[in-house]
């Protein structure tokens, strides 16, 4: 703990009573990163290895754990695929189904709460649309939050490389922002995968006062990228969720599917990262793996204060090209 | 440098002649640290100090030499100073002045630009407004950009603690936003200390194509916190520089008065970070010191064409609270 419990210079602002710092609140979280999961590996087989991670967790009296983005299939928009029967096939058109309802009685019997991304089929009237989607679900097994990806990365047409990132292709923008929710005492949000390196994704949760950030990723090295970028991916990933804890003075739990999928490589690195921007448990392999940190929500309180006291400080009648503008435009030469 | 310049799997995108990364646009910038400046020190003996340090940048061939906030005198803001007179000693009515004419004089001669942080009294008809400034001046010795600190710091009241941070009283908000000007070949933008935490103050300059950002900063530890963000100071200091270059794929200079001035700690860690957010170049004391770096700005361009290239991936129709609400508003509980 960070906290002078004494008496300090400053007085005021740090609680004298020791007893008052033993009330605080305490989130236990796990994140559940993942190895590779075949393309031939089916629902069920992956659900299973969830249901093992999920009761590892509940072993360490966990209250929510976190899997990764699309974490029920192999990550499917590294491939062109234009039948829309077989590219149906990836996405779920309902949640619960068949194949992850045990994940739900589970939750429920074991008292754990989780969270889970996958693909997406919702229908507007007659519209078919694909979203790239997260939820939250309590103890009782119930959804009680919900996010579609909102920063589609990759590109809409094949390119001449090596592996593809066809999200823009198959996915459409969430059409939700960046709602939070409150559970398991705390507000919590979400982010998916490339949404983290957006400063606003964090910025607009932080104004709804986050406390909690679920992020799973894919994070692909290997696809052919120009420039070199891909030694330096697991840098940035840590680099965004540093930076978007700390300037929002939240909590985050980042989950990866890791490892060497279908002969491409995704990065490891799943954190769980403090409001003071400290990593403070991270995955050691590109597997299967499950960390755990006991998170003390008065962090959070305490950044959003003093120094990200956001009423106190922050300057919107500066901040408006942020919204007025979506591409770059340079000052004429 | 990061680029391959034969064969690649991706083809279209990297040059395959090696002459034309040749021909890359290089920025040779100094980050000019320095240490603690006393109450005592006249603005004539602090120049001096800062003419010593343009003519050691002149010796590496820099095209612009960077200072700190606030460099021409202590750090006042960390004193109560309740006599106007008083208080308008620290601030410079004119730009230049006689005892800063020397410093433009020596840019034009030895054609080299400059980047200095200076408190400013500016009146808007008889009102008397005091800013947190900074300028860009060319190597013909021509102020060509200007910035007033947005996100002032601290304090406006004084607090029972063993030092003051009142710059909450001493300076207006800067009225200009984050303006961004052509200079030494690429598009620079200004942020003064405070601001490099606010992710906002490198959006709005991101979105306007900024490749270059100026940052001056005093950093003090030991105010009497009330949670132990001094120890993190350093690291907040990197973090937010690092994520501000990432996320907005720019070159940054941040500049530190640092050390122990008039009895208050300022961190240093002056640095130089890269459109890939890696620190290239750091001050290794907390005293008079010069850093530089040849700053290849091809590498601002490759960022922005790719992964922040903001017209493909930006979503604003969802960043709406970050004008709208300027605190955070926690949903029902």
């Amino acid at each position: 703990m960070r906290y002078s419990t004494g008496r300090t210079n400053c007085g005021t602002l740090v609680p004298a009573n020791p007893r008052e710092r033993a009330m605080t609140r305490q989130m236990k979280v796990a994140a559940a990163q993942l190895g590779p999961v075949a393309r031939t590996e089916s629902r069920e087989q992956v659900v299973k290895r969830l249901l093992e991670l999920m009761r590892e967790a509940k072993g360490w009296g966990v209250d929510v754990v976190v899997y990764p983005e699309l974490a029920l299939t192999t990550f499917f928009p590294r491939w062109l695929i234009d039948v829309e029967e077989e590219l149906d096939e990836w996405f779920e058109a309902d949640m619960p189904n068949a194949a992850t309802q045990p994940l739900f009685e589970e939750a429920r019997n074991l008292g754990i709460g989780f969270h889970l991304g996958y693909a997406e089929i919702a229908y507007e009237g007659n519209i078919k649309r694909r979203f790239n989607t997260a939820i939250i679900v309590d103890k009782k097994g119930d959804i009680v939050g919900r996010f579609r990806k909102v920063h589609i990365p990759g590109h809409h047409e094949v390119l001449e490389r090596p592996g593809q990132h066809l999200e823009k292709r198959y996915f459409d923008v969430g059409d939700m922002g960046f709602p939070v929710y409150r559970a398991f005492g705390a507000i919590c949000g979400m982010a998916i995968c490339n949404d983290r390196r957006w400063p606003e994704t964090w910025r607009v949760m932080g104004l709804q006062g986050v406390e909690m950030v679920f992020c799973g990723y894919n994070t692909p090295v290997g696809l052919g990228d120009s420039f070199d970028l891909d030694a330096l991916s697991p840098f940035h990933n840590l680099l965004c969720f540093q930076a978007g804890c700390y300037q929002n003075a939240t909590w985050a739990v980042g989950v990866a599917k890791a490892g060497c999928e279908e002969g491409f490589n995704m990065i490891g690195q799943s954190c769980i990262v403090a409001p003071s921007g400290e990593v403070v448990a991270m995955c050691s392999t590109v597997e299967d793996e499950l960390i755990v940190h006991g998170c003390n929500m008065e962090l959070s309180r305490d950044y959003k204060r003093d120094i990200f006291n956001f009423a106190y400080h922050r300057r919107p009648e500066h901040y408006g090209l942020i919204v007025e503008r979506t591409g770059a435009e340079p000052p004429p030469a």
